[in-house]
């Protein structure tokens, strides 16, 4: 569409563990030049699963949110590791936090937190025909897994606890996927 | 519903011009002690407007997104600024971004980008009664304004420059505002 800005210079301005943030100094189209700051992630990103059962559950779990300081009530998700890609990573998240192997695995969409401040991607996946399995994750303490009934999504957006815009985008892929929008 | 981990200890591990990363070192209900890292943000957040038309269509706008490198078809947003409430933001945002006074702004919801690492609030706001207005913001160029049939959505987010998550929400959230969910 809009030819793209040139990108004269970036350097890292910021490091932490988790975070690195990188600044970028831009010219438009127009001439004008304007330096902007952008968090890096990795380049696999993550996966957010929406496991449903053969009679039309979500499978939700709530897990502590250090961003918000409260439990939020959301879909297993986690960073694609080193070598996976988002199939076998979705498998591995569902497994862990959920408590079910999925049968199938389908991409649904990918998307982006914030596109001006933040290259990090989420593939949401679809999982079904799940049969109960365990593995331990990295979470601290046992997850609570919550299970929803599919039909009864508007209750869902509505709940306090459901507050993760992708999670909103995967529940909206999701209903599409099966047959409810 | 589950005890809130105690928090043992907080500090900043990292800044930069927009960025500020906090370390939260965190003793679970289970007596397991982890450290977190999260980003902070102002406390006020952010506004996504979705201005919607008399005649159903949406006022998007194409914007470059630093984070991923493209230009990004999405909805007029912004920082709530100092002194203002989610309703003037979402009026300045929508007259400096998509060149419209809204006579009627809704609060839908308000959603997360990721609850586990960031605090940031997103307010997602229904802009009606569309007036043409005109205003400078803080663009290094003009934007792109795109009207897009609020019943072509299913489109919409099967376009590959639509990508935030919390889009998707504001989308959603505006479909059932509007009777078509």
């Amino acid at each position: 569409m809009s030819r793209l800005p040139q990108i004269l210079n970036r350097h890292i301005v910021a490091r932490s563990r988790l975070f690195t943030v990188e600044a970028l100094d831009l010219r438009f189209g127009n001439g004008v030049e304007a330096r902007f700051e952008r968090l890096r992630s990795s380049l696999s990103g993550a996966v957010l699963v929406v496991p449903v059962t053969d009679d039309d559950r979500l499978v939700l779990i709530r897990e502590y949110g250090a961003g918000v300081e409260r439990y939020e009530l959301g879909f297993p998700k986690g960073k694609v590791d080193p070598g996976e890609g988002w199939a076998e990573a979705s498998v591995r998240e569902c497994i862990e936090e959920a408590g079910y192997r999925p049968g199938s695995v389908r991409l649904l969409d990918t998307v982006t937190l914030s596109a001006g401040y933040m290259s990090h991607v989420t593939h949401l996946v679809l999982a079904e025909a799940l049969v109960p399995a365990s593995a331990t994750g990295d979470e601290p303490e046992p997850l609570e897994v919550v299970h929803w009934p599919l039909d009864d999504w508007r209750a869902l957006v509505d709940d306090p606890d459901f507050t993760e815009g992708r999670a909103y985008a995967a529940l909206l892929r999701a209903l599409q996927a099966r047959g409810r929008l």
